[in-house]
């Protein structure tokens, strides 16, 4: 058996703890950079529960945030949520050794970009969670379902890197697409999200039901994906129409389900606005695409902050 | 001097109150409807500070919601809100003499028409009022400022009852504008009302102030005002693009203020969703004309509603 790749996640979360659970359990060596749940990861580590089964850990070595690495990652595996106030790239700087790669477990549209400007050497690979999964206390994980990981090359391909982390993650046990376009596969799944994260917050945390059984509603979150897949065309990523009837039906075949950017919302942490909605936004205007229904919802959602005292 | 024309107030709040004083004034018998202030107005009257002096006054007759006339008065004037809940026809039904003219001072578009219907014979006059006063407890109105009623016959036109009402106003000290074209006045209010109230609810209550200075907000007003001026003009009511600059002025000059409508949400009263909005985005499918800035809001509010149990 040859030696495993060293792993360092950033940003513990549910999602991060998760996947660092998966490779750990594929033999690498997995340690952890933390912040407000240093001392207690340090003390007790991970704790997971998982339809897998237990999938609690203990990190080779936990990191504080602004600590100094041993040695350098080969995959720094970064899970913190995109917001205005976090320079992801000063984040991650100190555990960037030359030939880490850096591996984005995120939300939203054009997140890699300002990495790939900060690290134009290092390798990154872009990735989607389909997961449904909650930190419960500090180092306490639940994961509820599901678990998909559809990674890729930035900006597009599938290099050797990319092909060696999927390989450990699915020994580790989940499943994992690789994509030759990480990108488009972010578009696809803006399709969802742009439209219901955040009118799921100006509604004040209606949940998917209520979102579509409102009259105009159904008809709103179509106008809402159509905008979207405009601009992903425009990008380069044309998408078929019938994948408006798709996430419409989809969803309707769900529980009725309140979509965890309602849930920050509603419990007073910050929501990625521009990563799932603002960025979509910027790049019609750069292409030149109306989407008022979209800019509607975000500018509301800006005044909303604005109100609150935040950016 | 000749008998002067009896009032009957239906819906004696800040509004009703203040020009049912304002007729009493002018030297007209003002008697009035009410629901849960019955008690406290029959003792006591109605109270009213004003700039224009001390307005209280007893009314002649107090009524109870329910009861019955003693005679039909000459004008009955409507002052409640315009919601869903609330059949207008039916509430001033018993009250509504073979000559009795029915007189409007409430907020919104496509206010008038079931009123119409239900009293084909009885002219309509139509009111929108220019006021900022209060209600600040049982029988206790305050009038901070303004004041002036601009009204026509309903659906145009003028005719010598309005024209009479017009003068008993003015007698009483306010300021009074007739127009041939009162709907198309409704418009113009609403150039103003139907982007700033609705977006300052779904904004949880921002002010002028923060809606226009918000990243995008005067932009997103500016293209709401221009949905709503496309719609005017295709019910016959064109309007110079110049009162889009005109209203954004005017609103920057005034100090910051948090409009009736976000006042009410805000203390958990109903909103006049429909009237202000509702009917203009329903006039627009009608005619055919996209407003998909006024559509997002108004879906968003109604799934708020929905989220609450309301309509």
């Amino acid at each position: 058996m040859t030696e495993k790749p060293s792993i360092l996640i950033v940003g513990a979360g549910a999602i991060g703890s998760f996947y660092g659970a998966i490779l750990k359990k594929a033999g690498c060596p997995v340690d952890t950079v933390l912040r407000s749940e240093y001392e207690v990861v340090r003390e007790k580590g991970i704790r997971i529960t998982s339809p897998l089964g237990d999938l609690s850990f203990r990190p080779d070595h936990v990191y504080r945030d602004g600590g100094t690495p041993e040695v350098w990652p080969d995959y720094l595996i970064l899970c913190v949520k995109v917001l205005p106030g976090v320079n992801r790239a000063e984040l991650v700087k100190p555990w960037m050794g030359p030939n880490t790669r850096l591996v984005l477990i995120e939300n939203g549209l054009g997140i890699e970009q300002e990495l790939a400007e900060a690290f134009p050497e290092n390798p990154i690979i872009s990735c989607l969670a389909f997961i449904a999964a909650s930190r419960t206390e500090p180092g306490v994980v639940e994961h509820k379902a599901y678990g998909k990981l559809v990674m890729g090359t930035y900006p597009r391909g599938i290099d050797e890197h990319c092909r060696t982390l999927s390989e450990l993650f699915i020994e580790g046990g989940i499943k994992v697409d690789v994509t030759e376009a990480v990108v488009g596969e972010r578009w696809r799944k803006c399709l969802w999200n742009t439209p219901f994260n955040p009118l799921s917050v100006i509604a004040n945390g209606a949940d998917t039901k209520t979102i579509l059984d409102t009259d105009g509603g159904e008809a709103l979150i179509r106008a809402m994906i159509g905008e979207v897949m405009a601009v992903a065309a425009a990008e380069g990523y044309p998408m078929d129409e019938s994948l408006i009837d798709q996430n419409i039906d989809g969803t309707r075949k769900m529980p009725p389900y309140k979509n965890s950017m309602a849930l920050d919302y509603l419990n007073d942490r910050p929501i990625e606005r521009d990563a799932v909605l603002g960025n979509v936004v910027a790049i019609a205007e750069r292409q030149g695409i109306a989407v008022p229904h979209l800019n509607t919802v975000l500018v509301t959602l800006k005044m909303r902050a604005a109100l609150e005292g935040r950016a």
